[in-house]
C-alpha cells in the first residue's frame, strides 16, 4: 500500500505561508473534519485541515504535496454519503468551504460560474429576478455546487432536467501537480477531442480540485403542481412509474414514499402531512407556464393514475400544502437517521421497470435478516435510497445483519442490470460493491486514467477505483 | 512515428476465417473505403476492408490485430467531415455497416438496444406505434447510429433536447485487445466510479469500437410548429437569437440562414422556398401536446420577434410547407458543396451570445481573403458550419487562401472562447486545431488515456489525439 509522507511543522510553515491565519494542525483540527454525514464508515482525523481561498492557493499546495509525497482529501461541505471527503489515508484535508463567490451570471448566454464552495441553498439567491433557474436538484440543500459536480448529484428534479452533470459547462480544475486547467467554458455542446470534463465529474476529487464552476441555466417555470397519489398497495404504486413517464405529461419529479417513512417524518418534523390513509405514494410535480397549460397533463395523469389503482389523486395547489409534502420528503433522511441508533445506506439504480422486483426482494431481505430496513427515491429514475437500521442490535449482531443485507441488495441491483450508485458516489465506502459491479477491466481502465492526472497518487487516496 | 505491420496474405486468410467471404483486399477494395464525405482532406486506401456482423467478429479481429501490430480504422457509414474514418495509416478498415438491426425496443423503460450499423434514417421505422421517439436529428439522415455517439452528433433538435450523449445509456464495447466490455446499461442515472461511457462517447473509435449501443427514448411530441422569421439584417437576426432562448418558449430548434444559401438549395432541390425577400432568416421549431398548448409559445415569440427587428413571424403550420422549409435546410450541405470544386469545413461552437460577432468576423475574414464562405447553421447551440469554397481559384492559391481562412476562424472561436468543433468532432483534420484550442497538457491527458485503452495504438491511429 501506498505510504505518504507525515505532516510535519515545515509543511505546516509551509502551508500557513500560502494560507496565513487558515491552517489547522494537531489539536486545532475541528473533528467535524473526520467523517461526512455517515459516520457509520469510521472517523479519519487529517493531519491537517487548510481553507484555501483562491486558486492560487489550490495550485500552490497541491504542488508542494506533491512534491513532497503528501495525501490531499477534497472537501466542500461534508455532506457526501460514502466517505468520499474523508481523509483515510491522513495527510491534508483542503476544503474549498470558504471559496463560495458566485463569480458571474451571464443572463445572455444563461449560464452562472461560481466557486465550489457555494451552498446549494444560497445559489438560487443570485438567480432572483434574472428568469433563470438551476434545475438540479438534490435533497441535501447544504451541499456545496463543487461536490455536487465532482459526485453527479441528481435530485428530486431529474426525470425532466436531468443530473448534475446535464448541467455543467465548463470547469477550472487544479490537477495533482498544481496545474491550472480550464475544460469547456460556455458553449452548450462540444465533439472536441475526449470529454475530460465528463470524466472530472463524479470523479469525487480524485483526478482534479475543482476551483471554478459553470453551470448552464434554463427560463424558470412560471408555475409548479404537485400530486400526491394514494396506494393501497406499494405494488400497483411502483408499477404505475412507468406508465406515468410513458404518458408523454412529461414530469420534472416522480418520487417514491411510504407511510412508515412518511410517518418518520412527520415525527422528526412535528407536522403532519396532508394525508396518511395509504401504505404508499407517488408524488408527481408537474412545471410549466401556466396552470391552464398544465391542466391536460393534470387530466391525463388523473384518468391514468386512477386505472391504475390509485385511491385518489390530491392536487398539491397552494403553497402551504406543497411545503407540507416536500418538507417531509426532504427531510426522509434525516428523519430515518434520527430514528435510530445507526444506519447504512445503498443507492443503487435499477432500469426504472425493475424498481417494483428490487422492493420486493428488499423486503424479502429485510425479512430473512431480521433488520428493519427504510426507503423511498426516485422513482422516476429507477434511484432508490434504502436505509439499514440498527436500532436495538448489538455491535456484533448488526455488523453481520448489514454486511449481509448490503451483499443482497447489491447483488439484487447487479441482477437487475442496475448500478451501485444512482447519485450519491463510491468513495472508500462503497468501492468493494463498484468492482464487484463493473469487473475488474474497468477498474483497470479506471486505476489506468487515475495514474494519467495523478502519477504519485496524492489526491484522495482510497477512493473509488483507488 | 508509429508503424504498423503491412496485411500480408496470412493475415487474410485469418481475417476469412473468421468472417467467410466478407473481407476484402487489393483491388478488390472499394475506393469508397479511401475516404469520408471531406475529399479535401485526401485518399487513403485500407489494406483490406473486413465486414463485421457480431460482437465476436469484431472481438476476434481486434484481438488479432493487436496481437500483430495492424491497425484498425472503424468506419460506419463513412459520412463524417473530418477524416475520422479514413486509414490515414493504412491497416484494414473494420466497418460494423452490416451490423444493423435493432435488437430491441424496450417500451417500459423507454430504451431501444440496436447495433452500430443502424441507419439514423431507418430507426424511427421500429419505433413507429410506440408513442416514443428519439430525439437526436444529425443532419445527415444516412449516418449510423454508432458514428453518432462515436462523435457525439448533435443536430436541430439539441437546443430543447440535448445531443447524442445525452441519448446514450449503455455501451457494448471491444477494446484494442478484443476484450468486450458492456458499460452503463438501461439506467437513466448513474455515479458509479469515473464516467467511462462518456470518455468513449465522442472517442470517433480512438479507444474501442462499439458493438451495441442502448438509447434513451422520450414520449412523442404529439404536433409540431415550425416559425420561419426573415430579417433585413443579419446582426438583428442573429442577436435576437438569445432572447427567443430566455423567453421560456422551449423551441426544439433554432436554426439560422442566410439568403444566399437558400438560393444555393432551391437551385439544387429544384423546389422553391416560401420566403426569399429577406437576407437572414432564423427557423424556430416548437414540439408539444396539441396546437392549442404552442398557442402561447407561439404569441410570444411573435411579439418577441417583432419588437427585435423581424419583417415578418411565418407559421409553416401544413406538413407541405414545413417539408418545403426543413428539406431545403437539410439540403443545405450538400447544395453548397454542389456550388463548387472544392471546400473546406469548420465546425466551431462559441457561446450563444457570441455568435453575431464570430459572423461579423467571418464575413471580414472573407473579405480580406477573396474568398467565398458560406455558413448556416444551428444558432440556439451556438454551433455554425461554414463552407469555405474554393469555386475557379487554382490549386496553389486555394491552399494558400484557405489555410489562412482556416486559422483565422479557429482564432476566432478561441478568442470567443469558443471550442474547435461542436459535433463534427476533430479526426485527422481537425487534430492541429485541437492541439491549439486545449492545450499541451489536456492533449497529453488525452493521450495518456488513449494508452490505457490502446498500449498499441492500433485503434484509429492518427486521430483525435494520437
Amino acid at each position: 500500500m501506498r505510504t505518504f509522507h507525515t505532516v510535519d511543522e515545515n509543511d505546516i510553515a509551509f502551508f500557513e505561508s500560502v494560507m496565513p491565519g487558515r491552517v489547522f494542525s494537531g489539536e486545532a483540527v475541528s473533528t467535524d473534519y473526520d467523517h461526512d454525514e455517515m459516520t457509520e464508515y469510521g472517523h479519519f482525523m487529517p493531519e491537517a485541515v487548510v481553507l484555501a481561498t483562491s486558486t492560487e492557493e489550490v495550485s500552490r499546495v497541491l504542488a508542494y504535496c506533491n512534491d513532497h509525497d503528501i495525501a490531499v482529501t477534497p472537501r466542500g461541505a461534508g455532506t457526501g454519503l460514502c466517505g468520499g471527503c474523508v481523509p483515510v489515508h491522513g495527510g491534508i484535508v483542503l476544503s474549498t468551504e470558504k471559496m463560495k463567490r458566485v463569480l458571474e451570471v451571464d443572463t445572455r448566454n444563461m449560464t452562472a460560474t461560481v466557486e465550489p464552495g457555494v451552498l446549494l441553498m444560497e445559489f438560487p439567491k443570485a438567480l432572483e429576478g434574472t428568469g433563470l433557474f438551476y434545475p438540479p436538484d438534490p435533497g441535501e440543500k447544504t451541499a456545496t455546487m463543487g461536490g455536487n459536480a465532482m459526485t453527479n448529484a441528481g435530485g428530486m428534479r431529474a426525470v425532466r432536467y436531468g443530473v448534475t452533470r446535464d448541467y455543467v459547462l465548463g470547469m477550472e480544475v487544479v490537477l495533482a501537480d498544481g496545474t491550472v486547467e480550464v475544460f469547456g467554458g460556455k458553449n452548450v455542446k462540444t465533439s472536441s477531442g475526449y470529454s475530460l470534463m465528463d470524466l472530472l465529474i463524479g470523479s469525487e476529487g480524485t483526478l482534479g480540485i475543482l476551483t471554478k464552476l459553470t453551470v448552464k441555466l434554463v427560463a424558470e417555470p412560471k408555475v409548479n403542481l404537485s400530486l400526491l397519489i394514494p396506494f393501497d398497495d406499494i405494488d400497483a404504486c411502483i408499477r404505475a412509474v412507468p406508465q406515468v413517464l410513458l404518458s408523454g405529461c412529461d414530469p420534472t419529479a416522480v418520487e417514491f414514499m411510504e407511510r412508515e417513512v412518511i410517518s418518520c417524518a412527520e415525527t422528526y418534523l412535528g407536522k403532519s402531512f396532508p394525508d396518511t390513509s395509504a401504505d404508499a405514494y407517488l408524488l408527481i410535480r408537474l412545471d410549466g407556464g401556466s396552470e391552464a397549460q398544465l391542466q391536460p397533463a393534470m387530466d391525463t395523469l388523473t384518468e391514468l393514475l386512477l386505472s391504475l389503482g390509485a385511491k385518489d389523486v390530491l392536487l398539491a395547489d397552494t403553497d402551504e400544502r406543497k411545503e407540507s409534502i416536500w418538507n417531509a420528503r426532504g427531510a426522509f433522511l434525516e428523519a430515518i437517521k434520527n430514528s435510530t441508533s445507526a444506519m447504512d445506506e445503498c443507492d443503487v439504480v435499477v432500469p426504472r421497470d425493475a424498481i417494483a422486483a428490487f422492493v420486493h426482494r428488499m423486503v424479502e431481505i429485510s425479512r430473512e435478516n431480521g433488520i428493519r430496513i427504510r426507503s423511498f427515491g426516485h422513482a422516476g429514475d429507477g434511484n432508490l435510497h434504502i436505509y439499514v437500521c440498527r436500532d436495538g442490535l448489538d455491535e456484533q449482531t448488526w455488523k453481520t445483519r448489514v454486511s449481509s443485507v448490503m451483499d443482497a441488495l447489491y447483488r439484487e441491483a447487479e441482477r437487475l442490470e442496475g448500478q451501485v450508485s444512482g447519485e450519491h458516489g463510491v468513495g472508500h465506502a462503497k468501492k468493494a460493491y463498484l468492482a464487484r459491479s463493473v469487473g475488474e477491466r474497468q477498474m483497470e481502465l479506471m486505476r489506468g486514467i487515475k495514474r494519467v492526472f495523478d502519477p504519485k497518487g496524492i489526491l484522495n487516496p482510497g477512493k473509488v477505483a483507488d
